[in-house]
């Protein structure tokens, strides 16, 4: 970071903060919300290209947002003003009338992630004005990426991919799923991989990623995760749980592409030794899934279709009881990523998600199957205005050796 | 796990399930709660030794709580059937109701962390009846330890204790802090460290820890934590920033002690060549304050006498600029630690917390010096009935060779 640009709140530039706000104000007018009050860390960043601690006040009727920082803060520490210093939300309306702006109608809040005691301050501040709910505005505003926005996620797919490729180079004989995942963990972090996993959803929790071999990938996990394992311990019951490596056995890496902010989803299957005709097979009929949904990928398809698509091909294969896990069963085959790993659209059955171009989205069409274990690829792709998606994720799609 | 209690839910046995049940309806009856729904992550850990999706029926008037887990979950896929499996939580009043037990007073919720919505989708599946605040009920029960509690925070301490001795062996000549760190981590994770880091309270965000160095030290960052730094980006402004460790200038080293859940929480100096007289100076009254602090640890005393204990010996060295940071500052000293790396007590000047045997409390007098980085040492240690507190954290507490 320039040191100028060290206490300046909007990092994005003019133009690109000001492309941010519009689709936000977009949804908020969709919604009937006049102005917000936002206040996350994954939205903060997402609307000024940085984290800091306080609250960003967003109208209709402005241009400009209003920020109000806590301090102690990074940000007021030089003296180099942001609009306004504030040791608590109380003090906002007062500071928002005099400028002439008067909260009288509902104000948006991020009622899915603020706590119910925060919203209740926060609504007590505003003198028990009700308010609105902007977190689904700011979901899907997310959804869309800036060209801003790609460029970092095509910055993150290279450098995931420059991992990936690398990974043979730290397996040894006799490893353990979890020894393998740490010098995997640390290839990526040398790489530059910030490590934070940033997840939507309450108790979703995952640290750096998830490699699977043998019997535990069909070890079910409680977080809504593609795939399972037991993990190391009952308070993290997901992921890698000791398992040795053996030869000839399929080892699926799901590894934190986190990277500058925003984190591409990539997922690659290594062996040692030689891979079963079966599971060749299989793999091949998940590269084959993610080619035929990405050929689906257009503005204006329903996400719920690639799904079906996705169901479909698995039932074809004689894999339905396979598919997305076999003891239990992940209820998507993709989703969006960005700032967060779970973001819009979902490809699930339900979804009512419509494909729009600027979604960037992980397909992830996997199989459990007993006796082999976790197979699948996952790729990272931004849907095109015109033509075929782009695929942010690059390295080999076949078995990739360990010896 | 032993493959028999893989699908049972409570893990802690009979006996020790009660004791913490006992501490919750203490404190709910204190505040005028009969019954709760529990349902976060850390919480769920807490009363079961496991993490589940799902929720805890807690009752005043039942000895047993009930369970209600959501499907796919790990604990039904077998077919050993926990108290419930449901889909949403939308059906567990009928469950209650078919054993008798009928919704009529405000029951509680964690209203501190459960989102907006879900709190509103919850208080209208028992009929619009008012949700009482269980988080202050929950906290409080955690913040005194049980023996079993206590002896997984001792394992702790003794890994977390053996990584720091071995600290050493993976500097090299020339290293930045971030790749300091990263070998750090691998140490960390091949010794069984977890990586989760929990932490409560919105926003709060780090990855396994943070090592400073040099005038990054003197970076404040918008995370309520006792230390600072730049970060590597923009979207994580807390520690590490790529500054290169400089022969003769302190490292500070405060990493992940989460190894089974619980975790430790230790801060130590290392340097390659020698410290300055001052910086010697500097560490030693970290210490010093700590043992001074140790020696007041016994039930009944207020968190807050530790805390003005430590910014007076702080003000009597001439260091009351420099204590618990520099350009910012932060507002405590000490905290608690277990499930979270912010627990109860809360060693603050405005605390009203009272210490009690059981506490496991981590003390971190630590300074950021202009020329000299970030010095300061900290150390967990649990409240004893009578006595001396035990310390958990056994590393050497003076400047630690590199070379």
């Amino acid at each position: 970071m320039e040191a100028k640009d060290k206490f300046k709140i909007n990092l994005l530039g003019a133009e690109e903060q000001a492309r941010r706000l519009g689709k936000l104000k977009g949804q908020m007018a969709a919604a009937g919300i006049s102005h917000a009050l936002v206040r996350g860390n994954v939205n903060i960043y997402y609307l000024t290209g940085r984290v800091f601690r306080g609250f960003i006040y967003v109208s209709a009727a402005m241009e400009q947002p209003y920020y109000f920082v806590r301090e102690p803060n990074h940000l007021v520490s030089d003296g180099v003003a942001p609009d306004s210093h504030i040791r608590k939300p109380e003090e906002i309306p007062a500071l928002l009338e005099a400028r002439g702006i008067k909260v009288d109608s509902a104000i948006g809040l991020e009622l899915d992630t603020l706590s119910y005691s925060e919203v209740l301050r926060l609504t007590a501040c505003f003198g028990q004005q009700p308010s609105a709910n902007i977190s689904p505005c700011l979901r899907r505003a997310r959804a869309v990426k800036t060209d801003a926005e790609i460029a970092k996620l095509r910055c993150d797919g290279e450098k995931q991919t420059l991992v990936y490729e690398r990974i043979p180079h730290c397996f040894r004989d006799g490893m353990s799923d979890v020894e393998f995942q740490i010098e995997i963990e640390r290839l990526s972090r040398l790489e530059g991989c910030l490590g934070q996993f940033r997840v939507a959803g309450p108790d979703m929790e995952l640290f750096m990623g998830n490699v699977l071999t043998g019997r535990n990938a069909d070890t079910p996990s409680p977080y809504d995760f593609a795939m399972g394992g037991e993990g190391l311990d009952p308070s993290l019951p997901v992921g890698a749980s000791g398992e040795i490596i053996h030869e000839n056995a399929p080892v699926m890496v799901d590894v934190n592409g986190n990277y500058n902010g925003y984190m591409t989803d990539m997922t690659r299957m290594y062996i040692e030794g030689e891979p079963s005709v079966k599971a060749v097979e299989v793999l091949e009929l998940s590269a084959s899934i993610c080619r035929a949904l990405a050929d689906m990928m257009h503005p204006g398809v329903p996400a719920a279709d690639l799904y079906n698509k996705a169901l479909q091909m698995a039932t074809d294969a004689g894999m339905a009881d396979f598919f997305m896990g076999h003891r239990s069963h992940a209820g998507f085959v993709g989703h969006g990523v960005g700032i967060e790993i779970n973001e819009l659209p979902v490809i699930a059955p339900r979804s009512r998600d419509i494909l729009a171009a600027g979604n960037v989205i992980a397909l992830e069409p996997k199989f459990v199957v007993p006796g082999l274990g976790a197979i699948g690829i996952e790729n990272t792709y931004v849907v095109a205005a015109d033509g075929a998606p782009e695929v942010l994720t690059k390295a080999p799609e076949n078995f990739i050796r360990l010896d």
